[in-house]
């Protein structure tokens, strides 16, 4: 763990999340692998599977951030154009790697070794493998980039094996308060709060459509110093709302708060 | 319902689905729109609560779709900062809309009319409102770029109040065929169909973990006759691959085949 910010971005590829048919279920477990590492999750695009949507994508993101995770598109059919996307955009080849095919052959057994596993087995001039214990076919990185499938249960399993090697920076730390009235109501407190902490970003959530109404606030910062001292101003602003509300609710609203 | 192509861009504005403490509702809701609407959503970003990052974004975004959808930072609190960002995006002054307070004011009453919810009543200038049905507080559209809430339930309802008013290119028509066997079994004839129909995208979604083994082939065009085709064709190599387990199959699994 460091002082220095480390930063990242994730890049999901496949028509199926764009066109509605399948939820992406791997953005929250980048981000919540990347917050616990102590690395800044800076930016996600979901592109589809065209390899200049990739290509562009790749080349911009890994420019801009510390590390890039890839996720689908490295299956064995034809519109799994991952590998060849990150080979255009690093300009390297696209071979056969053995080591990669030994994994897969492991996995199905000689005879099972299809041309179309063959497939998964082409691997970037200068990429390292990524371990996949669920199916056998390996992701890869590349310099910075981090290339995974996208079945959930595999991405998973590559984050795992990816997990160690990764250096994050200096960890952010987070201090939630919930809060029983509607955000409008604190909003100048926490202007005011957060125009003296610029080392802390506090957000506000509000939960609309539940009853009683009801608002998280976030801080985060890197310093424990400074974001305890602001989750204690943050606090007071809170119990001063919550106490303004004894005198003014109607009592039914007030017994919903109490009961929260 | 025209010929055209119609493309469209999500951009999800908002620190708590990038550190993992919230999980995106929004994209898949934008993404059935459109697929329904004849649209093609072609990319999806989510960036932080940053000015230069919404910026950059929402103008690289306008300039390469036809439509771009924003989600998130258009509440009450110092966090929200859309507007401002898209006020600087398209380099106009972002005023007090009369329209906007007095939708507001309608929901609160000039009473609870706080400065903080007047925030909320800050409109670029050129843009048309949004109706939010649930909370007052309006979404806009400037040219090209619809600026919706983050919460849930408020972007549904500004999406439901938008999707009148959105012109569809020629809609995307899908065929999907479950297969009973992992996807490399069927990668090379599917690769095969793909080569002679240009206009149909065959992808295919292997369900890892999940037992007896499947996949999901989805076969997309505009043109019905031609999807048609090319789904007989796939569904004729699923067959041949569900009758060649017939003999090979351990009846055990065959067993769990037939159950499905």
């Amino acid at each position: 763990m460091s002082d220095i910010k480390v930063t990242a971005a994730a890049l999901v590829i496949g028509d199926e999340i764009l066109s509605g048919r399948t939820r992406d279920e791997n953005i929250p477990e980048i981000a919540i692998l990347c917050t616990e590492a102590g690395i800044e999750l800076s930016e996600v695009r979901i592109v589809a599977d065209v390899q200049g949507q990739i290509v562009n994508a790749v080349n911009d993101l890994r420019k801009e951030y510390d590390y890039v995770f890839t996720t689908g598109g490295i299956g064995p059919t034809h519109d799994d154009i991952t590998a060849d996307a990150i080979a255009v955009a690093f300009n390297v080849d696209l071979p056969v790697s053995e080591e990669a095919k030994a994994l897969i052959v492991s996995k199905y057994g000689e005879m099972d070794f299809t041309p179309e596993r063959l497939r998964m087995a082409r691997i970037p001039v200068g990429a390292s493998l990524i371990e996949n214990v669920v199916s056998g076919a390996p992701g890869f990185k590349i310099e910075n980039v981090y290339v995974m499938a996208g079945v959930p249960v595999i991405m998973r399993a590559m984050l795992e094996a990816i997990a160690p090697t990764l250096k994050g920076g200096k960890k952010m730390l987070s201090h939630a308060i919930d809060v029983g009235v509607g955000e409008s109501t604190i909003a100048k407190g926490l202007g005011d709060i957060q125009k003296q902490y610029n080392g802390v970003k506090i957000g506000s959530y509000p939960k609309m459509g539940e009853k009683p109404v009801y608002t998280q606030v976030v801080l985060r910062s890197c310093e424990r110093l400074l974001l305890d001292e602001a989750a204690q101003k943050v606090q007071a602003i809170v119990d001063e709302a919550h106490r303004a509300l004894d005198i003014d609710l109607p009592p039914k609203l007030k017994k919903a708060l109490e009961l929260k």
